[in-house]
């Protein structure tokens, strides 16, 4: 026990470093003075290398083998320790020149790409995606040989632990077989109905603001342990115990922004209902990328935009904002929030496109990694994609393969976790619904405790202790199933 | 010349991990939700530890050593190289175990010391202050054989470098003869002039914020390393290019907001204008608390509550508030910034009887570091000298010895530091006034800029280039003078 309990101490210490650097980044995002950016660069790196060092230290791996050797663990350390050998096989299989490299990389590449993406210049960028894609294809070379894995699944295993691409690819094969020919369908039914009559601002911030926060206290944010703040780019962030999440406002459109809470709020809940007994522990941690996009899409998507918790939001809202009239019902906002177009862009997709998006920047990513797609192919596979997915093809490169930050930024193998925690999202509502009978007639009144309770039992306070498919199989009662996603999306968008 | 690199590579991650510190703790003071207060402990009791691992690590010892003998240094590597043995010898000095002691006695005795104040409940916290005590005189004993010093001033090193209480005492004791007889004589004084004219509130406390932002614009606080914010104690913190400060609003008093944002200002422009080659190294930091004091004080007292800047504040604080009539002229705003009174409360006291609390204080705990005074006998103590010092008696421990947080958390040898600055502050103005001939009429236009160049050049950018002395001397031509002090005095209160 001696071993295990000195690996738990060390954990608590790397927490608390990498909590640091949470609230530093929220800082930096929101708070600090243009100025900074370099002291504070200086800052989080020097953290970030002494997390490293934590997590690289050769004692860490004699206490682990120590602890794996000796045994006599509870479940929940065993977990742990299976969480912590994790850690360390990813912190140690890249060696420190390859991480260093490409830290560089994709710091010269993201800051190039800020220019290049507005420019549409796909070639100039290249030679610095293409030194990016090489470091992640040498440190998918370097961790599929620790985890014993393919180099897809060695970098998707970072955000998505032991997830399998031979697995994503054949749901995501299903859902874009049946998507091609739903989205024709949704169009075609939605161009039968009503018109979308547009709110018309502008918007007041504060009351924005408030609203933000009336949502927020709704769906069950401990404000003790959070905040709501602005930047430019929202996120949710911070500290276990501090959780802050942030938005952005326009003044011609509130419901933007307030969605846009409603997804981190779900994602914060997470945080906030991490299991209090394994503070800074490994198997405390949220269960990987999939489930927390899920914990932000079922109070965004499955809760937010469905109709008992917008009858709920209209009046809110109307009273709000001064808006009156056949805009403001329910009904109205209903179709504001489920309306479906052949979209370009990831960021601003529906529910119903945003898959699609997302299967083909899985399938060319994965393909890129695996030496099967050159760079330089790239926008003509592209544009091939969305034409056989979206039926609709960007005129350029800054609305097709420029478009996200992801690939110039590193962050190789993320981007699956999207639709993944999209279908987990259905998965667990469509549990919940039917454990919690009053649930829906809850939102209806702008209530989510039946619905935060049950996602608190079955996912927040379960930490990491399972697998992700285990800890949905332990939820639903079975893995994960596409058919359950796809009648969510008909019931929704078809009133099938 | 490796050591010595290896020594600066060194000490460049120390400051960024305190620099991490001080955003960390502006933030548990501006922005921190409740709840999160336990795991922000964690973490910068964390940070601190690394910090202090990372000074008292052996091979820092052995670097120290190489580069001594090496030499070759240019004078201001030498002084950075002396800076860091001087940090060394403090890290060292005290055993790991009497560091973590006194860090829990004193947190233990602040704590129940937020209780005891309102009280005034001196023999409840006496076992806990006797801790406090205990452990500090270890500690003072500690660093007085690593430094060669006695143990008070081994105390007062970590707050004012190379200070001697001897020279200190000698400064007071003619300070303090003077105090006794100067305090009558202004307060006849004060009397026969006309009566103060009260400023009427409510003053709207965002009119108060953009007032205090306008004063730190006319200062030259530089709005792109900095920010101001609400706190409940007001302070200047935050990191190197990144400098924070706080203040209060009062909705009966704009005065207290304004003087303080102007005090935290002066703190500020000194933090700002450290030596930016030598960012990040001992050698760039501030030289001593008396010194930094002497930078708040010289931008509060000697400029801010000086006739020239108050010409230019009156009619803008005028127009801020809506204010009109006889109470707003310049006149009656420098009787109010200049009213003297017998006062009981240290925080609360003005220009002219603030050195005697100093000075009580000053003598106070250097007696019972030194055991020449017992804890029993401090309440007795401190009541005979504020008798004698400034003719009154506290009715209660609460406005008596219970007052300060210093002594409860553990910061004994803080006090001189005050008004050393003070003094400091006065000698650097007339000098600069004299160096600088449109200074006092450029106050008189909300202009700082002379006056902030000449302390740029002749104080911020020395940074801990030269001992405490030697820097005043070089800025001023000579050491600490006394009589300056009292001029300024005799001729801002009794018009002489």
């Amino acid at each position: 026990m001696d071993a295990y309990r000195a690996l738990e101490k060390r954990f608590t210490r790397l927490s608390a470093v990498n909590d640091a650097i949470g609230i530093l980044d929220w800082d930096s995002q929101t708070m600090m003075p243009a100025g900074a950016a370099a002291g504070r660069a200086e800052q989080t790196a020097t953290l970030r290398v002494i997390a490293h060092e934590l997590l690289t230290d050769p004692h860490l791996g004699d206490q682990l083998g120590e602890a794996e050797t000796t045994g006599g663990l509870e479940p929940w350390q065993a977990a742990n320790l299976r969480e912590m050998r994790r850690l360390y096989l990813h912190a140690t299989a890249v060696p420190a020149d390859l991480v260093d490299a490409a830290s560089r990389t994709a710091s010269a590449c993201e800051m190039a790409w800020r220019s290049a993406k507005p420019a549409s210049d796909f070639d100039g960028l290249r030679p610095l995606l293409q030194a990016v894609l090489d470091t992640q294809r040498e440190i998918a070379a370097a961790k599929a040989a620790a985890l014993g894995c393919g180099p897809y699944d060695a970098l998707l295993d970072a955000y998505e632990p032991a997830g399998r691409s031979a697995e994503i690819a054949a749901v995501f094969d299903d859902l874009a077989i049946f998507l091609v020919d739903f989205l024709p369908r949704v169009l075609d039914y939605q161009a039968s109905r009503p018109a979308v009559l547009p709110l018309s601002g502008p918007f007041d911030l504060e009351a924005q603001r408030q609203l933000g926060l009336l949502a927020m206290r709704a769906i069950g944010f401990d404000f003790q342990r959070g905040r709501l703040d602005v930047s430019l780019h929202p996120f949710c962030g911070g500290a276990e115990q501090d959780v802050r999440l942030t938005t952005r406002y326009e003044e011609d459109n509130f419901t933007r922004a307030l969605m846009g809470v409603m997804h981190e709020t779900g994602h914060a809940l997470y945080e906030q209902g991490r299991p209090e007994t394994w503070r800074g522990q490994p198997v405390g941690a949220a269960r990987g990328m999939a489930m927390h996009e899920s914990q932000s899409l079922i109070v965004e998507m499955q809760a937010g935009r469905g109709r008992a918790f917008l009858g709920f939001l209209a009046p809110v809202a109307a009273a709000t904002f001064g808006g009156a009239g056949p805009a403001w019902t329910a009904d109205n906002l209903a179709r504001i929030f489920t309306q479906v177009r052949r979209s370009l862009i990831r960021v601003d997709a529906d529910e119903v496109t945003y898959p699609a998006h997302v299967i083909l920047r899985f399938r060319l990513e994965k393909a890129m990694i695996e030496g099967d797609l050159a760079l330089a192919d790239l926008p003509g596979a592209w544009n091939d994609g969305m034409a056989a997915l979206l039926g609709v093809v960007p005129p350029d490169h800054r609305r097709g393969c420029l478009q996200d930050i992801h690939w110039p930024g590193g962050a190789w193998g993320y981007f699956p976790t999207y639709t993944l925690g999209a279908m987990i999202a259905a998965q667990l509502f469509d549990t919940a619904q039917g454990a919690e009978p009053d649930l829906v007639a809850s939102l209806g009144r702008g209530d989510f405790s039946p619905l935060r309770r049950w996602l608190e039992r079955h996912v927040h306070a379960q930490g990491s202790f399972y697998p992700t498919p285990a800890l949905l199989t332990e939820a639903t009662g079975r893995p994960l199933d596409v058919a359950v996603f796809k009648r969510h999306l008909e019931r929704r968008y078809l009133d099938a």
